[in-house]
């Protein structure tokens, strides 16, 4: 069991939290990895990934955590990875929960800023019993990233639920990410609050990737069409949470469905999707696109949980491992190699060479920037100047061959 | 009376709502602003400047309130200029406001974003009872603006407070104005959030005025004693809200106090707020201070309303205004003139010419990006090149004519 040997190399390396999630919500999908961690006797968070669809109600929210209480979660983790969780939904699952399941049901609450409001709903979780929230230091936090913890300090001020965090030492954490920020400046993105996310559900970072799939097929007017057959595939799912991988695999199939026509192409991975291979979704998948999926991946629809076709790998993978440049015989290197196998030869290959900074300081920047302009010097003319040429001048225009 | 003709004129040429404030909160200041919007039948608004001392308390802004409404404010602006004003002080003065001078007095709740907290702060002021609050919409919000009207939407769906407002018609405005902010970038700030502002007291602005200030001087390694003595020289002062003016005059003086000695060099300004010709604050100005600006300022403390000082002025700028080539004769070209005189010198003048647009377009930016890096193509040298002409090598030393 692959994820097994995960779970306890990573606990024997330090992990004390374990929050196991599953993009489609399968309780299924999540059983294993959650008897794993109890059994390293370190912390098994339950995790409910929110999403907003006519099937997401606060009662089945409600519901999912007991199921996750049952598997043996120590503790409940509702995760919002799009901002997509308001404040009244997040007082109500809350509140449904702790009702339930008892008040000493210890939830913790993961939203990203991406929105604008989920600070709001931070606040309203709370006042609903919410016991931890996850947030950024300011000078790492904001956009699509989290709320800033100093912020949520703040806003806790004088309330029944004071933090006693220590502003100065908050301070001192401030500062010294906002000098290493910069030097990632190439993973930033450009957006600071988007609230198109809740009319359309789909989230930036999968809004830009079906932009540039389209411009790739010369297609780019067709971003609105787009847009409204997301939620029609979504729905044809089952209703899946737009999350990794799921946002992808649903992106992809509407971009197909209004270039080639709808389902005359489906990728592999939604055919998977529609036939059960990743797990069960809260709605109804719709039969007659279950039909065109099994005829085109000429696959039979599973009920089963996925995992469970699965032969196991560990021996296979350690040998294959064994036979890479620079492997060093643990079941970490095997891990490494598991699950990202082209990066982990580079790496097993290079890595007496030491670590290496993917960042750059700023001193490195101003250079590269430096170099980049010196190249852009080249003139592209046409320029005058006046030359001196053994002891005589000439005027003489120069411009790009 | 230049107030009653600037409220007039303001009321004939389409001002709905006054929003009257102080920066000092002193009632008197506002006394004849109120009375003159009330005489042309428009909706006069008492305001409450937020701020953060020893002083102020829920209970003192509530028995604000009473001064204003008293005054005959039909409705009363809670305004935090600084983003200082937090979810539980929210909540508690709305509450106090509404519970002492009944459910149906009028609040209009007006933060900015600079700390990050302030959303929150909305939700609780409307849970508390607010009537209206101030958003912007995204595509200009947040930073030292304010929270996105869109977010504010979302945040409040679901609650007893749902907007009703058509999410289609707002994003078209957000579209437009997407399109505009880029003209005004020179205008923007770097600030997304800061909460170094609930431990200095000292908003953005006005840190990086003193800042500025003390390089002048090569002292810019002092900012930290100045911001430790901005609450002292505020404190002096009796607890002024630090807003413009009396933010810059309190910062000031800060810098003149590390620099100088304390009090060893007063500002006319301070010299002046110490004195009570700003009005009077919260909080009991320090005896001592007092004694040295009269010695230096060489006037007498008033206790009398400022404004009552000040003769009548208005036939002197009809005069004045008067003389100025392009002045149209009207009441509004005398109070531009007012107000600024020698803008209105050079825009009197060039009117004729027609407005000016000081944004640029994206297109105008984009030839002058172009333009300026066209300049810095040429070689900047001189530059040594072996050049072949005619089948024969030269040695050409190149530099720009």
């Amino acid at each position: 069991m692959l994820g097994r040997h995960f779970v306890q190399k990573s606990a024997e390396n330090g992990m004390d939290v374990f929050r196991v999630f599953d993009a489609l919500n399968d309780p299924r999908n999540m059983a294993h990895a959650m008897a794993a961690v109890k059994k390293t006797g370190k912390h098994a968070q339950g995790t409910i990934c929110y999403t907003m669809s006519p099937l997401h109600t606060v009662e089945g929210y409600v519901k999912l955590a007991g199921q996750l209480l049952d598997m043996g979660a120590e503790s409940l983790a509702l995760k919002d990875m799009a901002a997509l969780l308001q404040p009244q939904p997040a007082y109500e699952i809350i509140r449904g929960i702790k009702e339930t399941y008892g008040e000493s049901t210890q939830i913790n609450v993961h939203c990203h800023a991406t929105t604008g409001v989920t600070l709001v709903s931070l606040m309203k979780a709370i006042e609903a019993g919410a016991d931890v929230v996850d947030t950024a230091i300011s000078s790492m936090s904001l956009g699509p990233g989290h709320n800033p913890t100093e912020t949520l300090v703040a806003m806790l001020e004088g309330t029944p639920y004071t933090t006693n965090l220590d502003m100065e030492r908050l301070l001192r954490i401030r500062d010294h990410f906002a000098g290493v920020r910069p030097k990632y400046a190439a993973f930033e993105s450009a957006t600071l609050v988007d609230t198109d996310i809740f009319s359309s559900q789909i989230p930036g970072g999968m809004l830009s990737n079906m932009e540039s799939q389209l411009k790739q097929q010369g297609a780019g007017d067709r971003i609105r069409e787009v847009m409204e057959e997301v939620p029609r595939v979504k729905a044809d799912a089952g209703h899946p949470p737009l999350v990794t991988p799921s946002s992808q695999i649903v992106g992809s199939q509407a971009v197909f469905n209004v270039l080639m026509g709808k389902y005359k192409v489906m990728t592999g991975e939604f055919a998977d999707l529609m036939l059960g291979y990743y797990g069960e979704c809260m709605g109804e998948r719709t039969p007659e696109v279950i039909e065109i999926a099994r005829a085109q991946a000429k696959k039979d629809p599973i009920t089963v949980r996925p995992a469970d076709l699965i032969a196991p790998e560990w021996d296979t993978l350690v040998a294959s491992a064994g036979k890479l440049d620079g492997f060093d015989g643990t079941d970490e290197d095997v891990l490494t190699y598991a699950m990202f196998p082209s990066v982990a030869t580079t790496f097993f290959a290079s890595r007496p060479d030491g670590p290496k900074n993917v960042g750059k300081t700023a001193k490195e920047m101003a250079a590269r920037a430096a170099a980049s302009s010196d190249s852009a010097q080249a003139v592209s003319g046409p320029i005058k100047y006046r030359v001196s040429m053994g002891g005589r001048e000439h005027s003489v225009t120069v411009e790009r061959a």
